[in-house]
């Protein structure tokens, strides 16, 4: 019975839309899946006050704080879930890995490489111990994780090509106002490292390759939008709106990227389809229980893409959930990033993706950025 | 704050796969949304101790019991929620209410047309204050929900044509065991009574119109399977594994039915298309997020199934959960029921669909039966 | 070399959008099939002179006529091609038959049973040596064609269900005007006979099974409609708008059907779904070069529709075509059609679908529309 | 009346399976659509004497000739139809322009850069009633046509991003044979040119917009491949499996392309999705009569994609065709194009596309091959 179980006492940082998702994940987890430890919303942490207390009380964190310092100096906080702009994530995470706290931070790991790359540092540095986990919460969809499955059982041989790009429109009205989103001093990039940080995550996941280079292009079309709350007024936009890009994986397969907040009628599409040799997998996010695959060893006459509905008990993840064919949706994938969390420390072996994995990724980020100012010339990644 | 509102407590009666999505209604309806009462889960109840208690530690209700009478005696219990088998529902139920309980009740409202009449009359007893409610979840779906939406708003017109089917396929294996669910005298009725009255409700549901008579074929594919534990013998199956029928409705549209178990590739399917003079929509489970549109006075060279994904805050649900684009999941259903069924007893109104409704849909049912033993002929319902 | 083969003679009665079709047939089909005789398009006749030149100057055709008796007499003239409406049928392919002419009418066989078992009655006393088939052209649609292939063969093992649908749209707007197909004494009748034929046959002709009885209703949603030419004035519609029926074949499946004019969105969807013990197969003319295709055997985690793109060399007719990927459309049903015909007259056999096929599926019909005046009664049709 | 109507006698040089598209198209044409002068199918040219006498009688020219200045020598000769290889499309073409005769040119329109520059130069030479069109068929699915409709009407506002790809995979198994297509001196390139050019022009068409840069990558998957006929030797592979690259348009939108012929289970999947300010625009040649819509000024509940069936009579042309909703294929595209070629020489118009379209694309492509050899470095095409 879980209340025979250790507990695992977790601080959040942050309560933004972030915060929702992550409280859902550490609620529900061990409602479904039979956890060796059981995770407590002991501390909820944000800068207003009353802010955070409303937010503690709806979604049923103990106590607040609003000092995220107070997190890491509490003896009996065991996590530090980290959901704050990624402005912030070192300097938490850094402090929280030095007092011997496990880690799991949102994605972006942070907005600049040196920042990540010290992160990265901190958690090697940490031992064993202590568990860093990032939040790129896209690889817990069962179809994404039985993709990988495919791909690394050799279901569709070697892998050639992949195409992957993480699609939205929610920005496509210039009239749509000035966020930090839109600022390069607050979010470091647009869409590049909003979404396509996803896109280059998931289809190294899904391949098992690294991208060992990449060339690109980025665009803004909207360069000044409207201040929010001074709508007569208009600020720059600093960042990007569109970026594209072209990678080469260590495997020696080649790609083509895409991250856009600007594609009119994509809600929240990311999108990979990865080709090999004996056969092709693809999956949509806007389809979320689906996969799609192609055998090209199935007789001639009977090939095509099979859409598989992820939903069998053989399928990850899926054993602790409903009978065949009943849909999950998007925060499971914060409900299967607890538990694999909660297991990781339970068991000392450090959880995926770790630090490391999301410095890797900011590295393919900068050398699109590099590639771009540099005339799309190629830049090494790796 | 929400532990300044009213408790409203909660006895949950059964503990089987349905229990756990009511338990998930209850714990995530007051995190998402801002109830008027705050759901507390007081009391599981079931036949097994050991069973019950585990059930209870996993799923988080406080306190157990092995007789659901002791949910009735309790003076602290307000809600009496049902998810056993049907033919134990209008016991519990007509108690519950005779006590003065808001009863939640899992469809099917039961197992004969007589305890469902039964069962409605208790509820129409039971005054005003005390509030009985079916559990047909899948109103609850926000595409179904917008598809009514734009059926009562006139938005297709005249409604001429329904099509609804519900099909599965986990008995499509002539090996798979004889389970309760396939004799006639725990079940009621098979592929009929447990999907059948899905379509049903949700083709009521939709168009706002009722139906007024049906003539159907029912059919027994497998007529032996293998008993449970002890394979060797195999024990008859006495309930249908095919129910397809049409039928007329109060609003003067015809309906095409079907419900099974056994169709062959479909999961999770439950499809309907509705015709209207202006317009047409289309929903299938499978696709949870969507719903297909179609405008006729649109331009004649633009006109066409839209597929709308049913995640923008101006949907029915919607806007307590993630951003546009953002997939909802099958035990959505159950938070938004839990949700809707909060806020109508704290206002004291009578929540939908009643067991009125619930009754009704039974007649129906009831219909098929009487016309396939009656070589398919018409059947009044209504 | 086409020169040197025997030259097959057609007339061809009637010039109206189902002329252009068959004409396109004629034309195609000896260019890319190497037919064993050569088909000569000599005769074309319809009752206005002006129309019948214009039209066989348009579609190549040598010679005009405004008797179709000319075809029959002239001794030149090997096949006569029925294109006319309905309720001529019966008059011009007895007589043709009679005349020891090989005949192919189109669809339906006739507007009444009687002139149907005429028919039927007078291509059976015509002798193995004079051909007459009926033009069902959807059972040549590749798609269709490769799903009888894979029902016959078993892979989808024993057919337990189908979902057999012809959709359109044409009509659903009420003040379209009243056409001749929208009365009894031309047409027959109206959705049930123009539609629900190709839907019976298709589903007849894809499982191997013949319907033994069905159960039915009719309904007409708009009773009156702006008479052509005269539009202040109304007529009454004398058809049925729609028709839904379920039925039984006598392999032991059961069957679900629905045709109508007025289903808002469909714009050409003829759909079929069988499922079977040990697979699926779906298919909908809308997308004409893909067939639906569920394994049951496969394994679990790779279960799911297949959309296979019936463009392969090995899958029926497309070995004259282009290469894998390239689309076929509605007309290639025709080239189809002419291709199998010729070839049968070549090698004296009987071509399928025969006019006694023909006489049983208007059987069928025949049965929906007695079930539908009697309560939906069931109605036997074998 | 077409005899009435001035002949245009048409010589074809080529006959392999683009000499039977082009065939069927000069066959068709004038039995759909009512032109203005007449085609007469009057020599096909081809080196080896049997095939071509073969090939005539099969597809119906009047005459042959193992010569093609034979075609340029006679003085009936209205037309030159070139469906030979890429390598001598320059000489052919430039002889024909000279004699005063109108060339139609099967793309890619050279193989070589200077060849297109030079064919460019002789069209433009040959003055304005001497007409030269290049045979990028895709524009004339009558999809991608209304597509142009859209975008250049404004429906979809300021075009800020096009995704292009065409991908194949009958090459994926490493045991394909080398053919010519694979031998850089026969064919140029690889997948760049063969199918690449189909995905700039198409984005060039329906954007209405030039590239006027690229960056890109090329890659060969397989080296070495069996000779055909000699199966246990091995030959280089010297041309690219795959091509993607980034690009700039001149009026401010951004492109992402990919060509392949081993992306494997895509058959013929030439995609173009076209983001806008104000919508968006979906094509998939395999699903060749539909287009997907996305209107951003719809009512926020009711946006989605809209799958119009591109079947009505008002869209482009389909008035000539078939009702609604029934499907035209890949042929078509070849119909239409002898259309609006006969129609431009009769009026005396230059036809789109030009060769100077031509070479203004294989400028393009050469870009992707001077980036792909450069480390991707940005490529200036306009």
């Amino acid at each position: 019975m879980p209340n025979q179980k250790s507990a695992l006492k977790i601080a959040l940082i942050g309560h933004g839309f972030m915060g929702a998702a992550h409280s859902q994940g550490w609620r529900v987890a061990p409602r479904f899946y039979d956890l060796p430890m059981q995770p407590e919303m002991t501390l909820l942490v944000g800068r207003n006050a009353a802010g955070v207390e409303a937010a503690a009380t709806k979604w049923g964190w103990a106590e607040t704080s609003t000092d995220w310092r107070q997190a890491i100096e509490r003896d009996d906080i065991d996590v530090v879930d980290i959901v704050t702009p990624g402005n912030s994530h070192a300097e938490i995470a850094i402090a929280a890995l030095a007092a011997g706290k496990h880690v799991l931070c949102e994605k972006p790991l942070a907005n600049t490489l040196e920042e990540a790359e010290a992160m990265a540092a901190a958690a090697e540095s940490a031992g064993k111990s202590v568990q860093a986990m990032l939040g790129f919460t896209y690889r817990r969809v069962p179809a994404a994780a039985f993709a990988r499955q495919l791909v690394s059982s050799g279901t569709i041989g070697q892998v050639r090509q992949v195409r992957a790009s993480y699609l939205q429109d929610w920005l496509h009205d210039a009239q749509a106002p000035l966020t930090w989103r839109l600022q390069k001093e607050h979010a470091g990039s647009g869409a590049l490292g909003d979404l396509g940080a996803h896109a280059v995550d998931l289809s190294q996941f899904i391949t098992g390759q690294l991208l060992t280079g990449v060339s690109g292009i980025l665009e803004t079309f909207v360069h000044e939008r409207p201040l929010p709350g001074a709508e007569s007024q208009r600020g720059e936009v600093s960042v990007d709106d569109a970026a594209m890009f072209t990678g080469r994986f260590d495997g020696g397969a080649i790609g083509i990227f895409e991250a856009t907040r600007m594609a009119t009628g994509r809600k929240n599409s990311l999108r990979i389809e990865v080709s090999g040799s004996k056969g092709a997998i693809t999956f949509d996010l806007e389809n979320y229980n689906s996969l799609g695959f192609y055998d090209a060893t199935a007789p001639n006459t009977l090939q095509g893409f099979t859409n598989i509905m992820v939903t069998e008990p053989e399928h990850p993840y899926m054993s602790a959930w409903w009978p065949t064919g009943h849909a999950l949706g998007y925060e499971h994938g914060f409900v299967h990033q607890a538990k694999d969390f909660v297991e990781a420390v339970a068991e000392g072996r450090q959880p995926e993706p770790s630090f490391a994995d999301g410095h890797q990724v900011q590295r393919v980020l900068d050398g699109v950025q590099r590639s771009a100012q540099n005339a799309s010339a190629w830049a090494q990644t790796l």
